[in-house]
């Protein structure tokens, strides 16, 4: 014991938040898994190419339905119909790889191949943290989880609203949330498909915070949205406007059908992905009708429903297999994947760990270059969490690290140092340890190792508690990142005149 | 909401301790990971070599010592150097895969190749749960969870005392404890290997159980040992009596190195892997030294120290690193690979989950055997848990349904059911899923998928309170599990006459 006491006053009192991990994107350094075999994939791949060329899906807007039947689909009132020919013809030009630009360029991100882009989560309706408990989403907590998405290395990008921000008027919300996310915020931001203009002003904004011209706008992919799928089997008008804008002009587009086992989807997990790929293929088809060659992924989001309660369950078993059988089929059609990390968890317990870590190693195995919701997800997408934001980010810098090859040469092979220490020696005191111990291994903030006794004298904090503890130490951390003076001027000066123009026409 | 009500009146109310997954071994059906080259993981090896020919290992027995010397070590004093030729035709002697006898035929397992076996937690000097904090190993508590373990098919074999008794002197601990664990459980059982008599007293006792003669015992292994190294580079005496007693019997030894970067072994990841497999690789060679062809494994134990405090770290980067080469050296030797269920945890909170969950990952892309330690380990070994026990269990339970495969046929792919059922349409009313949701999913124990409100309203119960609820319930399914009437006597007799003797003299 006191060599355990000598040792920790020889180590500085550590900064956790100032000591994170610095931003990096993870490379996906292992083969992904296959769950199916070849011919198991083919059979859903054919599957899925019959429900859309005999059963079809509906397109609910009259502009996406004359596209698709210039591009070759059979249209008969709202339902489209695609050969198989047709499919393979169209997501030909699907770029494997790209770059996602920043609002800075040390903010860019590449997507697809062998990268992955952790992003914060998006969209729930309800926030609790921070010293309260569960409350409706609000702007002030909606801009402090866009600033710990910023302070946080983790966090490589803002997924959408990480708490719906319910007190601004939905006629104003896309402007005044999108100013907060570009001026808080540094990192690639998102837009949600819900009307043309809103996708307009937004790509406007975002054009104008970068400071680049249109030309380069449409040149430089820097802006994304996630179109899900109405399954079983029809995409709604915001929906298929969203594509319109947002592919129009070369943004990235993440294609997800909610393809819930045992409710909108087959109770089957095969069943389930022959219809999340048939809603998949024909939205990414979609975004290459409207331009060839313009950024998609291919999002998997197969559950299963709990069948007693008809909750969706996540980080299920069945969830597992279909992030792996998902990331099978995008790479059999060269797509980017996206997964998700996600629980069903109502608190920041042990159930909320188990079933992101199912869902992360499912997405890290699946080959995933998009987790989505990666930080903060509770209560199956109802809830954020600003302790389960942290712990989060703590386990995703932990899976960066996994990913990281392991250094195997002579100095660290030690074979020298193991000779000098010899039989019952101890290695804390050899050079060959004190040139390293300080850096070698990761540094988590959140997980103690310390024995009962400290942790007893401590206050017994537990994991969720030591969240919200540096969730403060993240909030604090938080600088608004530089954008150029004139840059700013024009972005205040658009939201200004769009809010007095009554930004979109909304009727409630 | 409707919907939903009349659904859940539709289901049985379940009792998941009844309808837990039968018993059942999980086979490994991916290619596990490789974290290291095939070029790295050659240099690992040979740096082993290097370290066992040139520095070697201290043997601390006399029998021993010449056992080896004979077999072609050179020995001076304590220490035995291993030439890299006579570790390869050691080696070569190692069974790539057995079976492991129950104490009745059903509990057979089958050690090696792609087969998965999970244990219970062994050794901690500590439980809590049952409603009752943090207090010492005692006989009672002992029993609740050899029978929790007998209960739940999660659990294969019983890795050592779940808890310590030690209420029971070290003297006759062994005879009683063991005398518990063959009556209250038939699952291949395990010995400590404290000294000779500890062992020949408990290898008797199975032999007894089984109801087998000597010559049958030692044809089919159906008791084990985990034999640790003393790091570094040191087998200290009762670890080689038991080798001795355990594999001259043909019973199953794991070798276990616990080699902590930074503590006991090199900083470094690389280092302590060579030190682990020097340390392995010793061991395994003196089983076959003793008997060729006994039963051993390779056993992974390599984490990271916490440079603060000196205390151990699990479920790290470091760990699933070192779990995932740990299992590429076990299978360039083709010998069976343990690995374990660990955290570092003072509670049953999320850190104790999602390190877990880290470990178990490592495990099961590592290509593990054994899961050690599966079910009920808490605060790095010194704490059972009976909620973290049930909670594992769940777990294991999950990742055995991960590692079933995906049933993929017309039947499953269901393009019938999605035809029927159509763009907008709801599959619960499906015949394809009336005919298959009260089975196709997995159902968990622990986890909760119900809504916010409905939480709210049954008390807002967390999964390690839920997990306490569930531990009363497997305790109270606990029932004896039968043996011929001749056995137990002479079992019975065997333990009274020998701790009237008075067991196993200690000095204290």
């Amino acid at each position: 014991m006191a060599k355990r006491g000598d040792r920790s006053k020889r180590l500085k009192t550590r900064d956790p938040v100032a000591e994170q991990p610095p931003w990096e994107q993870p490379r996906m350094r292992f083969d992904p898994l296959r769950a199916v075999s070849e011919d198991e994939l083919e059979a859903i791949h054919l599957a899925s190419l019959e429900v859309l060329s005999t059963t079809g899906i509906d397109f609910l807007d009259d502009t996406a339905r004359t596209q698709l039947a210039q591009a070759g689909a059979t249209v008969v009132g709202d339902r489209v119909k695609f050969d198989p020919a047709l499919i393979e013809t169209l997501l030909a030009t699907v770029p494997p790889q790209f770059t996602l630009h920043g609002r800075e360029p040390h903010r860019d991100l590449t997507f697809g191949g062998d990268h992955i882009i952790y992003t914060s989560v998006a969209s729930p309706p309800f926030v609790t943290g921070l010293g309260r408990g569960r409350r409706d989403g609000n702007r002030v907590d909606y801009c402090n989880l866009i600033k710990m998405g910023q302070v946080l290395n983790a966090v490589h990008t803002v997924a959408g609203y990480p708490v719906e921000p319910m007190d601004l008027h939905p006629s104003v919300r896309h402007l005044e949330a999108t100013h907060d996310m570009l001026t808080l915020s540094d990192k690639v931001p998102f837009v949600y498909s819900l009307g043309r203009q809103r996708n307009r002003d937004v790509l406007e904004m975002v054009r104008i915070a970068r400071g680049v011209d249109d030309a380069t706008f449409e040149l430089e992919p820097c802006l994304y949205s996630v179109i899900n799928a109405s399954t079983p089997l029809r995409y709604d008008a915001p929906m298929l406007h969203g594509i319109q804008e947002m592919s129009s002009r070369n943004q990235l587009i993440i294609i997800t059908p909610f393809t819930l086992a045992g409710a909108m989807a087959p109770v089957t997990v095969a069943g389930a992905l022959v219809l999340q790929n048939a809603e998949a293929l024909a939205g990414i088809a979609y975004t290459q009708v409207v331009r060839p060659g313009a950024p998609v992924a291919y999002g998997g989001f197969t559950s299963n429903v709990d069948m007693r309660s008809g909750s969706p369950a996540f980080g299920t078993p069945e969830y597992w297999k279909a992030c792996l059988v998902g990331g099978q089929l995008a790479r059999r059609y060269e797509v980017p994947y996206r997964s998700s990390n996600v629980n069903a968890s109502n608190s920041v317990d042990a159930q909320s760990a188990y079933e992101s870590m199912i869902a992360i190693w499912g997405a890290v195995m699946g080959g995933a270059n998009l987790l989505l919701h990666g930080t903060g997800w509770l209560e199956g997408g109802l809830l954020t969490s600003y302790e389960k934001f942290v712990i989060d980010a703590d386990i995703l810098n932990m899976v960066t690290e996994m990913l990281r090859p392991i250094a195997v040469d002579d100095a660290t092979l030690a074979v020298e140092a193991i000779a000098e220490v010899g039989p019952a020696g101890h290695f804390f005191g050899s050079t060959h340890t004190q040139e390293r111990y300080a850096t070698e291994h990761f540094q988590p903030m959140v997980s103690r190792w310390s024995n009962f006794e400290s942790w007893d004298e401590s206050g017994r904090l537990e994991a969720h508690q030591r969240a919200e503890q540096l969730a403060n130490d993240v909030l604090a951390a938080h600088v608004d990142p530089p954008m150029a003076a004139e840059r700013r001027a024009e972005l205040d000066e658009f939201v200004e005149r769009r809010v007095a123009e009554g930004g979109v026409a909304t009727d409630y």
